[in-house]
């Protein structure tokens, strides 16, 4: 018998229909022996109905009202869920943030978990119930409700799991798991069976589509098994873990991922002294602008070139704060383009690997495309091109990694 | 300045044009220097979306996750009108069942308030906050989520005025206080400056449409002087108190409450003995049948005839339990008649007035209706009559005890 933490997201409780295929499911795990406690979104639409109403009444509501407001979404989830399964015969339970309780700090409606209590959880899980907890909310040291932000019923799956110390945290979604890259641009991806927490980070441009980062982030700091599975499609989805079990049979890459949405801004002939990057980029950040990819050139003739990227939307305003830096910088000139798109090898297995980095260069090389920018760190390399190569740059290192095949079989809990 | 707790229910809070209406009227309050409790209802249509949505998973939902489930329609009130009320610069905090705490036995969907912790708010009062509290909800001693039954806003407001000793509890309604009688009868209706608890609970049957009779229970119990009001109109309302302090100008008579809803049982020949009325109602009540009038009049020859109201959609329950009744008594007959009604003469005056029963009965003899049936408690008298002449009755007594006029003119806090 297992502690199984379930997370069943806004789609996967849309409608009572919806409700009672989860409940259904549920009461087969149960069925089989597994204790349960079941993580919901809202139903979906319910939070965006929430919040247009309060925009009826203030254009930046109250974060603490907002807060109150929408965690009603996933109240009401958890209690119809509960309904669904009591219907079946299966004892239930529903639990929302400030019942568990779930501490966070009072950081309105993007709050972060502090502390979970497990006692009465653990009391009726031992009594025989399924729990069903509200996702996305908690409640802080004065009893003022909290909400994760959006997304945040993944973070909630993933911190009951670790304070329970459950034997897996599973997250069903739309899709059967995390592919070695987008199956919409590959007819060759192949979904992994299992992927660590790190390549699963560095997979961000993909996964973040399948899984929050932040609960990633959070299963990789308490070592709980994640897995991530269809809803309402039979199959073993993809393992999250610290380490790749497999690692002897699975190739040295995990996957290609891949981002449309980067411009690049190059300031060129900036002097070459310390401070100066902070200098360029401390503006940047002042703006709440996210920098993506970064890159200084060694330097000559006493000046060097620096570029970074931003995500498109961000490029004008960007721009602007670069142009003004140049002038007081004494730089040469600004550039920018927005024509350029991010791709990414990622893997555990290229630590070990110094072929990586070269086969990766040699495959690109071998369909012409022209490498604008290089990054690495530990478990991946990424490489800037021109966007109208991106399709082609992906196929390519797909094939040339070995990653074209089948889905392997394996089974879940 | 006063301390007033102020409930709106959920017609005065069923749109964001309502919601911001409220805080209109809210804000003014506050401006002119009163400490604010605002309880509010769920939107409109609210709670029974969110039943509808129970009863596609189960006919009889389980009642903790159906408090879980409806709480929520308050709880977001209480974050919007939060919100209307900081965009006019007042401010203000949302609290729920849980927050205050409202602590209530664990009878779900119908509790009872044991206590309420006046602490917290008190501070925030005391800080300057408008604290906007949602109806009808509490929390039992294991922090579940319960509630007080449908219209339970109205017992919240009273319960949080007697624990926070508010100068007054305003009810809003849509109508502008308490008639004499129903004003949709009888043209001369005036709405009453004052009433006391005891004859606004006799004067149920009208008073049931304005306020929870629980409510007025309450209030009584605490004194907390209770004042009816219109939501969106102008006006003093009624005010309904301990004693009536005009009682010297007031006349003998407050109202002349009615109600269709009866339908009359006779058990005739019945032997007259010790527990005979038990053996009768008790059947009736393990029913869950709720009686209204019982009149048993003196025996003669041995046996006597024992008579009483249920309401009209109970007759058939009824009647069938007290057919099964009448053969194990050995009683001679069971009979039954749905078409009357009740007229009933409300006043605390008339404790000390003889006068008013004969009165009473002279009235309805001169326009010709016979009394079928006649209880009388401290302060009222009511008449079972023929349904046909309802009416008339009610016009005759109205004047007969000079209650047609105009409604007085005096002010609210």
């Amino acid at each position: 018998m297992s502690l199984i933490v379930q997370k069943f997201g806004g789609t996967s409780v849309g409608s009572i229909e919806r409700i009672e295929q989860v409940a259904e499911k549920v009461a087969r795990f149960q069925g089989e022996g597994h204790a349960l406690v079941v993580v919901v979104s809202a139903m979906s639409g319910e939070t965006n109905r929430l919040i247009a109403l309060a925009h009826e009444i203030q254009e930046q509501p109250l974060p603490r009202e907002m807060d109150v407001l929408v965690s009603t979404g996933e109240q009401v989830t958890t209690a119809l869920l509960s309904m669904a399964l009591n219907r079946r015969g299966v004892k239930a339970k529903s639990y929302n943030g400030s019942q568990v309780r779930i501490l966070t700090d009072d950081a309105h409606t993007k709050a972060r978990i502090k502390e979970i209590d497990d006692q009465r959880m653990h009391a009726d899980l031992q009594a025989g119930f399924v729990l069903v907890v509200a996702g996305f909310q908690g409640v802080d040291e004065h009893g003022n409700i909290t909400t994760l932000g959006r997304g945040g019923s993944d973070t909630t799956a993933v911190a009951l799991a670790a304070a329970l110390k459950a034997d897996e945290c599973q997250i069903y979604t739309d899709v059967d798991g995390v592919y070695t890259t987008d199956p919409r641009m590959v007819d060759g991806a192949r979904r992994l069976s299992q992927i660590t927490f790190e390549e699963m980070l560095e997979m961000a441009s993909m996964g973040s589509k399948v899984l929050q980062i932040r609960a990633v982030e959070f299963a990789g700091k308490y070592n709980v098994p994640l897995r991530v599975l269809h809803s309402f499609e039979e199959g073993p989805g993809t393992l999250i873990t610290l380490e790749d079990k497999s690692a002897m049979e699975t190739p040295t890459i995990a996957g290609i991922a891949f981002n449309r949405d980067e411009a690049k801004l190059t300031i060129l002939g900036v002097p070459d002294m310390p401070g100066v990057a902070a200098k360029i980029l401390g503006p940047i950040g002042s703006a709440n602008i996210e920098v993506d990819v970064i890159v200084q050139n060694i330097a000559e003739d006493g000046t060097t070139d620096f570029t970074f990227t931003v995500s498109r939307s961000e490029l004008p305003g960007a721009e602007e704060i670069l142009r003004e830096v140049a002038r007081t910088l004494n730089a040469q000139e600004v550039r920018s383009d927005n024509r350029i798109a991010k791709v990414s090898v990622v893997g555990v297995g290229m630590r070990s690997h110094a072929g990586v980095a070269s086969q990766m260069f040699a495959a690109l090389a071998e369909v012409g495309i022209n490498i604008q920018m290089i990054t690495t760190s530990e478990i991946k390399i990424s490489v800037i091109i021109e966007e109208k190569f991106l399709e082609l740059a992906v196929r390519s290192l797909h094939s040339s990694f070995d990653l074209d095949g089948e889905p392997e079989n394996e089974s879940a809990v």
